[in-house]
């Protein structure tokens, strides 16, 4: 995935609209977590059973558009803040492994 | 940002806690809420001047786990839904444009 | 606010139709949490000045509905768990007094 | 539930700490949300089994203060907006039942 390149059509798209002024990283952080309450709310009556299957449901495209709007903000944000998210990633995967020990 | 291989690193990572079990996308859209509400809470109590400069305060390494933590269990769900996050991305910002039109 | 006749109604509207069997505690969290982002999500792109200003909005009527929202998942949660409210909210408020000193 | 007693208690605790300049409805909200995923998280990896008996075991006193603490901002939020959250309920609940009819 080209981060960059996205982060470039994002930009673009932003101003195209005159949205700039609002994402600032507070507005942008709250908007990222409504997005993943949206997701979030696809689940929420489900059984674990039916959740394992909703790609088979008629729910699979709205699931693949909420990750989506998730991943359009974490991106956006990243850029304004100007974080390398595949740097970020791996500093918490080794520090997650550093937390918690595997089993032996 | 090479997903697979991010994916392949997580599933190892999981397998070797004995995660899996818990890993449902109930339960993964959950954690990433969770997490969104982890970064959220940085920036809850800041003027968006304050939130501008976040990265030049102490809050900055937070700010870049939260945001890892949030990618981390978007692709893991992705892994298990089968999502090309990619293509989803790509679908959503032509959808987008469709819903809102540029300014002219 | 006469929490116990409320938490009847909820009951019976659950009741009556078949709802109880997707209320259970962990559930009832999810939903609570994506009425939460819904209150959010008004306020997600305003200034601080313009969510002052909310209630002068045609945005009023929408507040009050995902404030109610949210109270009635709280109460029903409360009651699915046998929590009483109020005193959870006294023990509450004397443990943040001990943890935040005034000002003096 | 003395909602206006409780709302003079907060409003207090909140003078004494000059805290008021930072309680406008969008951070309240926001605080709001990112309690409500305090309680999501206890719930995350647990089955419904385990969640239906969460008050059984060593989490009972922090599921009663992640409830506490999403109320008290639901409250205040209520007192800065002047909503009368008993009569937002009210009409919720009519709303609610115009919306879902019962089974027969």
């Amino acid at each position: 995935m080209n981060i960059k390149n996205i982060q470039k059509q994002l930009s673009d798209f932003a101003d195209e609209r005159d949205w700039d002024q609002f994402h600032n990283p507070k507005n942008l952080a709250m908007a990222l977590s409504v997005e993943a309450s949206e997701l979030v709310e696809i689940f929420q009556w489900l059984t674990p059973e039916q959740a394992e299957s909703i790609m088979d449901s008629g729910e699979s495209e709205h699931v693949k558009e909420e990750m989506a709007d998730i991943m359009i903000y974490l991106i956006r944000m990243a850029d304004k803040l100007n974080v390398d998210l595949e740097s970020a990633i791996a500093d918490k995967i080794v520090k997650n492994g550093e937390k918690h020990q595997p089993n032996t």
